[in-house]
């Protein structure tokens, strides 16, 4: 060879070296942040399945069995009784199984468990309890339609005994996108002029988690579940809504001692996060709850639904980059201030009911002003309930709420004024 | 000359040029963005004589002369009686000079002609109430110590007249450094261990504003200006301090018709800051009420003082990139809900003192209960007016700020039913 061809191989020989390392590369090492896609077959609602194909994912799902107290000791999943720090719960619920029985929610998985054993459920409860528990509901409501929801729980109990809520309940399983099941919200949403299959990835981010962390009723008779959202998703707007009688629903149970039909709150987290700083910003629930982590130089999204303060670097500082302390004490600051104003609101409550049974033993009591206390409680205990039924202690949106939790302090002295008019006391 | 010899010549020529360039740069053409230090005499009170070396500073600060609403409606620099909007002050305020004239801050320019025009001002009133409108102050303090504050208003106003507020109250002369001149802040921040005269600059701008957008009173027979900080910036805080009557100090003023010693609240701006999120961040008043702008390249801090919300993307968008319509509708939305609960809580107050009044004139009205009656009445009023006399309508800390408002709505309805049973009403 002469000097040319000399220089001419030392390069083909670099080429063919440098094609057979990106090739290698290609061939031999996947880049390591893909997950496989592993098809399942539609109706596979057995959460092995799913998680010997995403050990990653499965993992941190089963992080949801911890039973550990949140970092600022409000909420947290241990199945403690409310009624411990609020025991004004005994009087605002009285005449309804809250009042017997009503634990801080646990992780997901013990969702049917935690069903089974609830003091709340007799052997009169409907299907449309199982709703939120299973990825059964799929398979019901494809079988039954709403006709589910009228059926004896039990008998979808046992059909679902081992499928707590799991992947199937917002994943498809053929393609692994994201996907929602209960028809209730898929139908609230469309009654807003919201269609859910065309939905952008971030929009599901949230609807997956809102499709049952959302105020619900119950249609009289069929047991059909209703989201009430058809005015808005404020407290203001949902009272508005449930004040007309929406489908012949009038309210949830009369409080034994006062009589006000009262409408029990159902963890509006959704509704709350939606009008708060992130909902408006456009900031998903899987955003915060489901951080984008990474393992063996994997990415992944934490299917640990929990306190992102137990995330924090992963959960919050992408976006706010004051440290640690500075955001955990913000976050602090804002339950206090709500706790400390929801146990007041609570308190108020259990006072006004007290007031109106006092007032509706008193004979020639007047009756219009006694209907007007209990309109004004029936809305007292609402604000609050929308507050105390939450799981973020005001955190999803701490502004709302606060004015929410005032305007219920004020009707339920409104409501004992009412009351002592009512009685013919002859108040300043 | 050779090639050689031509190619270094030709380098040469490039060379020479290059640094002549370089060197008419730094020479010729002064960085645009640095401003020319023009040493002022000490005692120099006259804003032409600052302005005219200090253009851009001072045409922004002019600016301040303007009378616009605020972006969101609440505020601004328009001086309408706050009583259009909130009728309960006449009865809040009953026995004090603040029922018969009450307006919306105007412009730091217009805070002499502002004073002497003022209904609240007599004859009789001191020189205390001169401390935080014109620069004068630091000769009258360094005239007489303290004893400005009880020497008669009039002679001090005459003597700095046609100064109001402006660049030395908070620049040295000399320097230009920021400093503070109001002695009531020094000995507060004292007092809680803090040497002014040691802070970063970051803290001097917010201490430049906190001097004087603060609440304070005025120690009787001295008429000295003092902080009320010894136990804490927040509303509790202060009024536990009050409550101990520091140097005898007990009420602003008797509430005519229930006899209630009211604490008037004065612009808390700086102590709501300073514990709501901007303020625990680090993010000074001037961060956003004086953000930074450019004008020909060069780059100075806006002097108009006013609603970020004018400069949204100089004082917002450099943290908060959501885009400007998202930033104003969380803005006004805090300011809505604050607006809503301070209104409701106003009312609240004044029907309280109706309430006291009319047990008060009941022969044999139980004097403790009427005395409870007044002290929960004087916190509620204490709670709302540290509100409702702040100028961000909440949105400094909405979240303290609205369970601050909660709680005074619960004070006055619990304020009104202690006056009910001084009354001997059987309420229920």
């Amino acid at each position: 060879m002469n000097k040319t061809q000399k220089v001419l191989a030392a390069f083909l020989v670099l080429i063919i070296l440098f094609t057979g390392a990106v090739l290698s590369r290609i061939w031999l090492f996947k880049p390591q942040s893909a997950v496989q896609l592993v098809k399942l077959p539609a109706g596979e609602y057995n959460i092995e399945a799913w998680g010997k194909n995403y050990p990653l994912y499965y993992e941190s799902y089963q992080k949801n069995l911890e039973t550990a107290p949140s970092p600022t000791g409000y909420g947290g999943g241990i199945n403690i009784q409310k009624s411990e720090r609020q025991p004004e719960l005994f009087v605002n619920f009285k005449g309804n199984p809250f009042s017997k029985d009503y634990t801080e929610d646990r992780g997901h998985q013990y969702a049917m468990h935690d069903l089974r054993e609830s003091k709340r459920i007799g052997p009169a409860a409907k299907g449309a309890c199982v709703t939120c528990k299973t990825p059964y509901l799929e398979q019901f409501y494809q079988e039954m339609g709403w006709g589910y929801a009228s059926r004896p729980l039990n008998e979808l109990m046992d059909r679902a005994k081992d499928h707590p809520i799991n992947c199937a309940n917002c994943h498809d399983p053929e393609t692994m996108g994201l996907r929602v099941i209960n028809p209730a919200f898929i139908e609230a949403m469309q009654r807003r002029g919201i269609d859910v299959s065309k939905a952008s990835r971030e929009e599901m981010r949230s609807y997956v988690c809102g499709q049952c962390h959302s105020e619900y009723y119950f249609e009289p008779g069929t047991f059909k579940v209703i989201f009430p959202w058809d005015k808005g998703l404020t407290p203001q707007e949902m009272y508005e809504y449930y004040s007309g009688k929406p489908n012949g629903f009038e309210y949830d149970f009369l409080q034994t001692d006062s009589k006000v039909p009262v409408l029990k709150a159902q963890h509006p987290d959704y509704e709350e996060w939606q009008n708060g700083v992130h909902g408006k910003f456009g900031v998903s629930c899987a955003d915060c709850h489901m951080p984008y982590m990474r393992k063996n130089g994997q990415k992944y999204s934490s299917h640990w639904m929990t306190s992102p303060l137990k995330t924090l670097d992963e959960s919050c500082s992408p976006c706010h980059t004051q440290g640690q302390e500075l955001l955990f004490n913000q976050v602090k600051a804002y339950q206090d201030n709500t706790w400390q104003l929801q146990h007041m609101a609570g308190e108020n409550v259990a006072r006004a009911h007290e007031a109106i049974q006092k007032a509706s033993q008193i004979p020639n009591v007047n009756q219009t002003e006694l209907a007007n206390a209990r309109e004004l409680l029936r809305r007292a205990q609402w604000y609050w309930d929308y507050m105390a039924a939450s799981n973020s202690m005001g955190f999803h949106n701490p502004v709302q709420g606060l004015n929410t939790l005032g305007q219920s302090i004020d009707l339920s002295h409104q409501s004992i004024n009412a009351a002592n008019k009512a009685a013919g006391t002859n108040s300043l």
